[in-house]
């Protein structure tokens, strides 16, 4: 991709070669899709006179796979590269400042894997000290599990602390109250465009003819909930409060610069997991508390590709459907500083962190604003961003009648 | 309700007083909204005269909430009921044996839990020997988990033997391929009609606010492969291949005779799951393999009722969406005979069944029909039922390359 006419800030997210699509809206008008360059955002559905542009969610494009992405990735290149086009152009493009942003597409299925060795391996020596840190199935498959789609929301919606059972170390019976250990999770998200028929697995070397694109994830964890209730049938109401996600859902396309192979698999993977290891991506997270920087945790270290994760899903015979969210899990480094939740940074809340003001943090408190921003390498050789994903955490409400 | 003009046969799981609700389609029309009567299922588009009943699911109808759905039985029990309706009415009954039943509704999330208490207990016996068999959790909050909602299907869907990791007992590593420990749960779902907000619980007084009606699921399990992934965060691949679901969506207004209080619940519920005990539900399932009845597990000895799990579903602020599901989980009765799943009738597949051909069983073998009906007391004084889910076995898929 060349030049662009449209002027890119220093340091935008969204130069010219990322083109994210989004669903954004202006006072009076509807909910339609769109893609982020510089400062602006374009009105796909007016300047490629398209219908499937003029909905409220991507999920149409999803649908139409591989080369209409291609081809309408190519168009838009097209539309801002050439000076001639500007003046047709130009008047769809809408500061970025005046536009609300909206769920990207209706999530089908959203599954939550749990692909990060150190992750894993920190959260074993917290919660299962003196035992192996992994558990034994951990290097043989991606452990994931399915969440509730409808929680899913987009990035600025607040959060509010949830109610739940809890039960203290030492004490024999749970209460019930607000969590006490409300976490965050750095995550990266992969949104299915094209489908599969039940019974008929999709292998990790299918796996761009199915997947569109990357977004950004919050898996807001109340821990305690989760402690309490996750023995035999693994996380519920600790997760399913609020799962918020970036606005903006960066193209496979977009990140053929950050494509690296996944770290060494020891044992080899049996089966459908052979391959798909080429699939791994060059991101830097941040993830940032009340407006300071407390990590950056790197996608690279993760051990299982997202095709890994793709084929695995369906490997049983699962389905795929347009819009379906499956995220990787937190996403922490080897080394400090690169831990995606709380809950690690703070080595299980033992030791606080102390922010800029002088105040610390175990786990959020009412007020808090978490932000996760990521950055991959551009085909130019540049950067492009991901934009961000932030929450506000509100107060736990009372309890209905 | 009175008489009703279409005939009955004897023994018909749908009198009078049932009208379920369904989809079907005769060859070159499309799929729309019915209910059962008898023999026939009515096109009620045509016969109410409304768009709500012209669609290929039953989702706009549910939307509407109680007073509609309430509204809606009083007019088709009219229509049945007075014979001045016949000549205008009759043309649009077709016998059901010409008719193709779809997935009646589309599902938003799906939830599974694990409220019976002797499934828990007999499952806990057989997995883990020596140790409590209820997890510390079971008897202060109804466990539950998300399931994948892209597969639940239809009754007479075939199934397909997933493959998968299993580990044997013994050896070290895992091998990939066909499940050899497929099993069937047998449980009853509810569906949401009426929607709730993000961050507000909908209380168990409000059940029959939210919920429209019940169906029966058999929630097929791969055991081997479920025993391996599960630790720690769930089922998944063993359960995400096929949720079968019943046609007919008998609403709860059918039901009124069948309420029963749950069993004592010790230690007494805490905060949101006070109350809702009411909604216990006596009805009497049947578990049919190959065409002989191997199981009649009673619903009625379900410890959490179906009110107190909406309760907890959305007690951390967890919306609910018009097509949600939630499941039982396995009902298991406490007496012989009464286990609702065949790892806990052949007791971890050490003591098999024998069938009236002779031949063993100890999970299924493909070509293996599995059928659940399900029967409750009618408001007439006569017993409705809820017709039936079935599925065949079929032989696993070679993996693709």
């Amino acid at each position: 991709m060349t030049g662009c006419w449209v002027p890119v800030p220093e340091g935008s997210h969204f130069p010219a070669d990322n083109l994210p699509y989004g669903v954004f809206s202006t006072p009076g008008t509807p909910p339609r899709v769109g893609t982020a360059i510089g400062g602006h955002v374009l009105d796909l559905g007016a300047v490629l006179d398209d219908d499937v542009f003029r909905t409220g969610s991507l999920n149409a494009h999803l649908a139409q796979g591989p080369a209409a992405w291609a081809r309408t990735r190519e168009r838009i290149a097209g539309l801002l590269s050439d000076e001639r086009h500007r003046p047709a152009v130009e008047p769809h493009l809408t500061p970025l400042d005046e536009v609300t942003l909206h769920l990207p597409f209706e999530v089908a299925d959203y599954v939550d894997f749990y692909a990060s060795e150190h992750h894993a391996a920190a959260l074993g020596r917290i919660l299962r000290p003196g035992s192996d840190p992994l558990p034994p199935n951990w290097r043989h498959l991606p452990i994931g599990y399915h969440g509730r789609a409808g929680t899913v929301v987009v990035s600025g919606t607040p959060v509010v602390r949830p109610r739940g059972q809890r039960k203290d170390p030492g004490r024999a019976a749970p209460s019930d109250g607000p969590s006490r250990r409300l976490d965050v999770e750095v995550e990266v998200g992969f949104v299915v465009g094209v489908p599969s028929p039940l019974g008929t697995p999709v292998p990790a070397a299918a796996f761009a003819d199915h997947v569109f694109g990357v977004v950004l994830v919050n898996d807001w964890s109340a821990r305690d909930i989760q402690a309490w209730e996750y023995v035999p049938l693994g996380p519920f109401l600790g997760k399913s409060f609020a799962t918020s996600i970036s606005p903006w859902v960066v193209p496979l396309a977009a990140l053929e610069a950050a494509r690296r192979p996944v770290p060494v698999q020891d044992p080899p993977p049996l089966g459908h997991l052979r391959g798909g290891g080429d699939w791994g991506l060059d991101i830097t997270l941040e993830l940032e508390l009340n407006g300071e920087v407390v990590s950056r945790p790197p996608y690279a270290s993760m051990y299982w590709s997202p095709a890994q994760m793709l084929a695995h899903l369906t490997s049983g015979g699962a389905s795929l459907r347009t819009g379906d969210l499956y995220a990787s899990g937190t996403v922490s480094g080897p080394g400090p500083g690169q831990a995606g939740s709380l809950i690690e940074i703070t080595h299980g809340g033992r030791e606080p962190i102390v922010l800029g003001d002088g105040s610390k943090r175990t786990f959020l408190e009412d007020g808090d604003v978490v932000t996760i921003r990521a950055f991959a390498p551009s085909v130019s050789g540049g950067r492009i961003g991901f934009g961000e994903v932030t929450g506000r955490v509100e107060p736990a409400r009372p309890r209905p009648c």
